[in-house]
């Protein structure tokens, strides 16, 4: 079905990136060949890293011409294998790609390369007192062009909404090189269908970003965290739905279930304020004044103790949010020492059924002797998951190729799909969730789907075996 | 191309929805020949009042085997002859479509069916603290399926974005009777390509939207208006952008430039204060709290004074507030007792450059002897205009599809692109502008576009004529 890369095709990659930019050494390639979704692994042919739009064309109408497989690939911080070059063939690397273009102080809009990292670009716009709100776990480590691959959420979603509603617009390379410029610097535009959403979270497969213009808020002046610990998710979850009926929109509302608590405190190795508690929830609140920001966490702080609270601990200083921080995000590096994760999702349920949500979630792990994991965007209901086994030899056995972390699989989502939620919030479909898309979506949708797919890419080179498998 | 509706036709659909919802009466007819837009004009053969999507699904099946063209029909609010039956055929009204199917007020979402007027709905949920915040200066007779078609803004757009950022969920019926549901109450989702962003704004041409979920917020305890005007319109162009800098981020912006004032003030009868003004703002402040509204209107008149404000005006009481917003919602009437109105755009640009723009398109329509007036949505950067000629032979003269007031448009949208913006911000190509489109697309996006269309639509029955022509 594709050509292999012979050496002729290395050599024409080298006449239009140059030989610096063409890897084939075994070794280098490595770091191409995954990302970081667990267990998946495919060695491509050759990387190559251009510097811009036009080398792009040239490579896509060469592997299109030849049927070569080519993998877009940013950080390489993909959860569903978004990355993994299936097919071998080209990884297009968008590594060296990392200009900021523009900085539009007025209008409120960045235009940025795809290829830079998301923190990276975040730190550079502070010094002009701006913010993009997307902030991915990952964002030392992703890129813009990745984010908006995946259509990229995190904490403050909650209150800024995802990649989605600050791309307003793309520079793109379709597959047969032809450079496609939408949108710009608009608040608003109609001007024919909507590719730009089109292409933001089609995870690489109908073309390539070669350049964003991205909106940019203000950043606020003040920000306060707190940590607020319920006996249990369902009173966190109404916690939640009561504040935000309230109006009371905090920037984020997170949640560690019990579980996730204590494998982390363990890690930290000092005791977390109600270890025993089943909800551990992190808010936090901006604003552009001191005093209003403190009134909104008072009100919160009346909420959570009428929901049950157990206690409300506000953070002011950076050092004493970051404290509070600290847990949430060493959730990983936590269970990665302490068990073997061999399934992560990104489930989403409507706000009020998280509870209902994990709750049963964990009694379909039980029955496999694993132990559910859960944290993540509780104001959202978009909740990450990673299945984990303490018996490592019993992990090493329930591979993700296994049947039987299929058929549990297949349950978790089921459930999902029963209350009302669907198989993937943040991470995409990628390669990880394939034979499952079927259960959210029905066959004709996904007609309609493939037929978009094939109209921007007929030969299915860009990106293939994601999303349609 | 298309087959006419034959009297077998006719029976057809009365077997499908009824004979009292299938309307043959020319005198009746008439009503579904046109919209909002100046000039536009065609009779369909029927017109069809569907209870369901199954219904719509068998009469959408009918006459894509038939080959007759189907014109889904909302409020027949269109500003770019969306609605207008171009290829004459079957209109469907989706008029009888207006339940409200469920109020979330756990989640803030709404479930709806297509018909409902835009107003009654937000009527609807407001007795429950909820509201839907695009707001369409048409909402007591737009629809939400008409908002969802076009993708409709409104002044409030500027604080919380347009149609697209509320639509969570969508039931759809395909040219050929398939159904598909996309989404749910879900904040986030990226479960395959964005068919969701994909169908809203695509003006009918795609699918029937038959059942929509709605996100909603809780509704703000205050509202403060204010009127602030500016000698210029570079000023108010200024202090707009100040304000967004400064994180004062008000519910909305607008502006009346100094012909619209006056025009607005000789209507009403009413000496508007500073009528000599070539800018008039009007901006809305909403909040949870009363005291956090009033130190945001303070801050705001500090940044107007400081940015040449004339003065300074606030209304806080419902009755004050109307007054303010008064002559902005009478513009439509007065332009049309004052003058003829040969052309309305909605164009868009970098909200800095609001400023250039107007006086270079009130220039060039000088150049054809006709007035421009601006008025709209100044955060955003998304003006109205309306051409106007007070010398009513010379308008009717100058019909729409006179060369003249072709040249015109063309030269008033080549302004607008070269300041970086484009043809359409939230009343969307339709008829009226498909000649300019290739003004503001490359070749590979129209033909992208049209493959698109290609996949929903191969017979090309669902509102043909529109956006491609």
């Amino acid at each position: 079905m594709f050509t292999r890369v012979t050496s002729d095709i290395i050599k024409n990659l080298i006449t239009i990136v140059g030989e610096n930019n063409v890897i084939t050494d075994t070794e280098m390639l490595e770091n191409y060949a995954h990302d970081e979704t667990p267990l998946y692994y495919s060695l491509p042919e050759v990387a190559v890293k251009p510097s811009g739009p036009k080398e792009i064309s040239e490579i896509l109408k060469l592997a299109n011409e030849k049927r070569i497989p080519v993998t877009p690939r940013g950080g390489g911080t993909s959860l569903s294998a978004g990355s993994v070059p299936i097919y071998k063939g080209i990884v297009l690397s968008l590594e060296r790609m990392k200009r900021i273009k523009e900085i539009d102080e007025k209008n409120l809009m960045v235009i940025v390369e795809p290829g830079i990292v998301t923190g990276e670009m975040d730190r550079e716009i502070e010094k002009h007192n701006l913010f993009f709100p997307p902030d991915p776990v990952s964002l030392d480590s992703c890129t813009i062009g990745g984010n908006i691959a995946e259509c990229a959420g995190g904490p403050r979603a909650m209150k800024y909404g995802v990649t989605k509603n600050y791309v307003t617009g793309l520079e793109i390379v379709l597959p047969d090189g032809g450079v496609v410029r939408l949108g710009g610097k608009l608040l608003k535009n109609v001007t024919g269908y909507n590719l730009i959403e089109l292409i933001i979270g089609s995870e690489g497969t109908l073309a390539v970003v070669t350049e964003a213009t991205l909106k940019v808020l203000p950043c606020p002046t003040v920000i306060f965290s707190l940590l607020i610990p319920f006996k249990t998710v369902a009173d966190a979850t109404q916690f939640s739905c009561e504040v935000i009926k309230m109006g009371l929109m905090p920037t984020a509302i997170e949640l560690m279930e019990g579980d996730v608590v204590r494998a982390v405190g363990k890690y930290l190795g000092r005791d977390l304020p109600f270890s025993d508690a089943e909800a551990h929830t992190i808010i936090e609140i901006d604003s552009f004044d001191i005093s209003e920001g403190r009134r909104h966490y008072e009100r919160l702080g009346e909420v959570a103790m009428k929901t049950g609270a157990l206690d409300v601990f506000v953070a002011e200083s950076q050092k004493d949010r970051e404290r509070i921080w600290e847990p949430r995000k060493k959730i990983g590096e936590a269970l990665k020492v302490q068990t073997t994760i061999v399934a992560r999702e990104d489930l989403v349920v409507p706000r009020d059924r998280i509870s209902d949500l994990i709750s049963q979630l964990k009694d379909c792990v039980k029955k496999y002797n694993g132990t559910l994991y859960a944290f993540g965007h509780l104001g959202d209901g978009n909740i990450h998951t990673d299945v984990g086994f303490s018996d490592i030899k019993e992990a090493a056995e329930k591979r993700i190729d296994n049947n039987i972390i299929k058929t549990m699989r297949r349950e978790m989502y089921e459930i999902t799909i029963r209350l009302g939620g669907t198989i993937t919030a943040e991470h995409g479909i990628g390669l990880s969730k394939i034979q499952y898309l079927p259960l959210a979506l029905n066959r004709r949708a996904l007609e309609l789907m493939a037929g978009i797919k094939k109209e921007f890419d007929p030969n299915n080179i860009l990106n293939p075996g994601k999303i349609f498998g």
